[in-house]
């Protein structure tokens, strides 16, 4: 075994071509091994294992930098920079993350990377840095295709054109997002995938860019050769590399969406280690939507690259015909498209993770809110319980989305709830409304829940008690309602209260508590600063009541325990129930 | 004159080619007669008129929809679609917007537009509606090549190709951006000019776009020519139209950043009808970086789009040399590009304003504050005293930036502390800082400023008193300042604190004044929904103390009248003493 003896790319330096292919075969099953007891991304890896040995055999990190655009490539780079051990020592996989992170690397990991498409700009900056500092160094971005319709990569890419100085970038052509490209380009990519890069209409070379093409991207020997011309260069330069997609693991080169991104599996047929089950909320919305398409003809789901994430797999999305588009990496895209879209008259609803909904505050705001396009806009995983990885914390979603003006944000509580006001928002034409559908569980309503929405901002109290109102967001409801049940073991009656609305307060009720109630508690899954329960500090303020806010510390968050998260931030029911009972008292 | 006999687009129709050229020359001394007197856009909307003719012309408005980007180039349309009066009538100016606007002009504005890149995008939108409900309609974006250059268009014109029915995309190319183009793009677009669209390599082209060129985009004749040729086609195409920005007046085609926008002016030379005077943050904060340079050869400054905001003219700029990028209308690579560089150790400094950084939340969040890179971000404008239009409001900054984690925001009070603060933040390499610099006058220190802004989210207390403390951020200080005097005047030795970060809560200040005082006023210059105000009325949620905040409430904002607004929201400083008196009683 090669790669045993291989600690840090210099080890590199002294193989032959052929080595370096049989190494390239050895990171390969270090990715197997690892993503098949730990899950993780693995077509993308298993088809740049070649690439990355080649890159670095030919390029000297870490002075030359490699910046690895979303990070769903960089598992050979991490197996050839120190630390394969999270690769072949299951006791050791829980020590690296699945992405480009200078805190596990600061040497050969440039950045913390976990969204798509910043390659290519990020690299722009070490570009430009290093030419301010008179360094020498090759600064090389690594972007796959399906990154490529991001409105960031292109901007990256015609200011790094327009720098002019050494840079690579290596488009790592798979033929795939994470589900099918969408988009014009893709036809651009196929032209001078057919044409071995010779066709003369040329996207890259359209924005001043040089280029060379390479067929055969999993081929050592080939890319160490197109690599080698390109090192040093003085000017920007696209490096085009055809690769497969799951290369050398069949199930993966036959499912590739499936296999993008993997739960554990028993590598040698591919099913998962541990079978799925239970409820889901994103899931159960999916359905939902799947069948009301077939009511209503003007009903559109649209997805930007992530249309798994409620359940639209090809099949639904063949079946939902055009009443599905998913207009790939491109959410600012996804999001004035259905503000267009409402504007014609047409039902859009647009679902992606509350972490990417980040790239379109601005669309959000400008092509929505201020036009009052009724628009529906699902923010998904947005928990606690949903993603944990550095780059893909999903709970800064209320500062982010609440106080942009003319924009209703929902909280529903339950699995009914969600799905009246998902048909509420549908069949309404007045508002844009964004609902954050729990990430966690599948909470059942256990009586009636309301069908309209149109009373923007007004709560609704579940329970009418005294001294202590309780006021539960979204998924945390329930937790709200076991505060208040303790609370009733202890003698007090409190009130609990469903906001059902993060945008803005129910002023009037708010006015009211104030007659017979002492304490009020907020209690929400997310980010305290900017969140739901300051807005209510704030009304209180000039009052004589007292308002705790419970949910959690702003902060950077990685791979934490939830557990322990829950405590460190007070938010167990009995930490709940003492702060509030230290209120009172 | 024909332009008075034109109420709507219907009144086009029975012309011929020749009248419409005189018409369109009527439109565009309609346009000067508005901006001479009232300010607003120039050149671009004065490249514009005979193709805005020609559209209205050959196309079928209201059914046709035209969607036109950033709105720069709308005026035209607008005096074409019954707001000639706006226009042509000086006591009637003020009843138009200088954007697009559906709360003007239900009928022929399709969105309000503010922001550039957009057109593309929301276009999709209408034509993916159209499809759904099986309307006929041509949709037409119309985008200038400087808005090209940002991710939503190049996201909109992915899709709009992937779609692939009829859409028609006009790309009026004056040579421009609000200052000049930036980025390998515009060398494409050269190349097409050059060769009459006739070269191979053509950027519309590798989008899977048809495409159309027009060398004279100033003769309506030609012009009417392409617009028939394109009306009714069943798939997206492109028409390239070569304009001059500030056709037919001279001192604008001389000097076209000058004259992008511009004040009101004597029409015979161009001279301003009133001399600018008075200092300004952001022109002195320019000056200091323009000198600071020299001192420093790592410092680079960022813009995107708009250097003239911090007066970096053309001579400026080419005095900078390689110190000074403008990556063109591309905010997010801004952002991306600042990271990398000071990740490299070079200083980067990039400025623009508020509004247009919600482009750049996420890039904030992922490729600057994850990283904890020490890159330096000005928020220009962020001011109810800044820019009031519709789409320009840019006092919801503090919701938006003050809750990323890992970002440091600062609000300085005084030039003097403006300065200090920049110097700080461009000299450590601890952390991503932003800078609200204030929009309005330029209030100097009356005593020496911190040096050190390295003990984060500590608040200055200026002076201590009891009872009650003033907490006034950034430019609202000078109004603290004021409501601590009125207080003294009243008996009341109010505390006053400058709290510098609005990104955190000096809690142990806080919890110290629990000590003497009862009532805690925040006062800030922005949006009380997420803002800096609630942070604090968090932490005294569970005490006795009682909080004031004041800022102004969440929603649209248009053109408003500041004393107003300072009015409604009780910003006076008699209202805020009076509501502190009241909650003392």
């Amino acid at each position: 075994m090669y790669i045993e003896k291989i600690n840090s790319p210099a080890d590199l330096k002294g193989m032959t071509v052929d080595q370096l292919g049989v190494l390239a075969e050895e990171v390969r099953q270090g990715v197997l091994n690892r993503v098949s007891q730990h899950g993780g991304h693995v077509g993308p890896n298993l088809g740049f294992c070649e690439a990355t040995v080649a890159l670095h055999y030919v390029f000297d990190t870490p002075e030359d930098r490699i910046v690895f655009d979303v990070s769903h490539q960089s598992y050979p780079h991490k197996m050839l920079t120190g630390r394969k051990d999270g690769f072949l020592d299951s006791s050791r996989m829980d020590h690296i993350s699945g992405y480009s992170s200078p805190l596990e690397s600061p040497v050969y990991d440039n950045f913390e990377i976990g969204h798509t498409s910043t390659s290519v700009s990020l690299m722009s900056g070490l570009m430009k840095g290093r030419d301010i500092l008179g360094g020498k160094e090759n600064v090389i971005a690594v972007i796959g295709d399906g990154s490529l319709s991001g409105g960031e990569a292109f901007e990256g890419l015609n200011t790094v054109s327009e720098i002019g100085t050494n840079a690579i970038i290596v488009v790592n052509d798979n033929e795939m997002s994470i589900a099918e490209n969408h988009g014009g380009l893709y036809r651009n990519l196929k032209l001078l995938r057919d044409t071995q890069g010779k066709a003369e209409n040329n996207f890259f070379k359209a924005f001043g860019l040089d280029y060379v093409y390479v067929e055969e991207g999993n081929n050592v020997a080939r890319l160490v050769e197109a690599f080698r011309q390109v090192k040093g260069i003085d000017h920007p330069v696209v490096v085009h590399i055809h690769t497969e997609k799951g290369h050398g693991y069949q199930p993966a080169v036959d499912n590739k969406e499936a296999w993008h991104w993997h739960m554990p599996f028993h590598l040698e047929d591919g099913t998962l280690l541990e079978a799925m089950d239970g409820e889901s909320m994103p899931m159960l919305l999916g359905d939902w939507l799947f069948e009301e398409m077939k009511r209503d003809p003007k009903l559109v789901c649209i997805a930007a690259g992530v249309p798994a994430a409620i359940g639209f797999n090809k099949e639904r999305r063949v079946a939902a015909g055009r009443q599905f588009i998913d207009v790939g990496i491109a959410e600012e895209e996804a999001v004035a498209l259905a503000s267009g879209m409402a504007k014609r008259g047409a039902h859009p609803v647009f679902s992606t993770y509350a972490t990417f909904f980040q790239r379109t505050y601005d669309q959000l705001s400008q092509d929505l809110a201020v036009n009052g396009t009724p628009a529906v806009f699902n923010v998904l995983g947005s928990s606690i319980y949903g993603m944990n990885d550095f780059t893909h914390i999903c709970f800064f979603d209320i500062p982010m989305i609440s106080h942009i003006p003319n924009l209703v944000y929902l909280a529903p509580t339950t699995c009914e709830e969600l799905i009246a006001m998902e048909r509420w928002a549908i069949a309404q034409d007045k508002h844009s409304v964004a609902i954050r559908v729990p990430a966690f569980g599948a909470a059942h309503a256990t009586g009636p829940v309301d069908e309209s929405y149109d009373a923007i901002d007004t709560f609704k109290v579940t329970h009418r008690g005294g001294r202590v109102a309780v006021i539960a967001a979204g998924d945390f409801y329930q937790k709200g309602e076991a505060v208040v049940a303790r609370l009733a073991g202890q003698g007090i009656d409190a009130t609990l209260i469903n906001p059902r609305f993060l945008s803005g307060a129910d002023e009037p009720l708010l006015e009211e508590l104030k007659a017979d109630h002492e304490v009020v508690a907020t209690i929400e899954d997310g980010v305290l600063d900017g969140g739901f329960g300051e807005r209510i500090a704030r009304f209180y303020g000039p009052s004589t009541m007292k308002v705790l806010c419970f949910g959690v510390k702003k902060q950077l968050y990685d791979r934490y325990d939830v557990a322990q998260l829950l405590v460190d931030n007070h938010l167990t029911e009995e930490q709940i129930v003492a702060d509030i009972q230290a209120a009172l008292s």
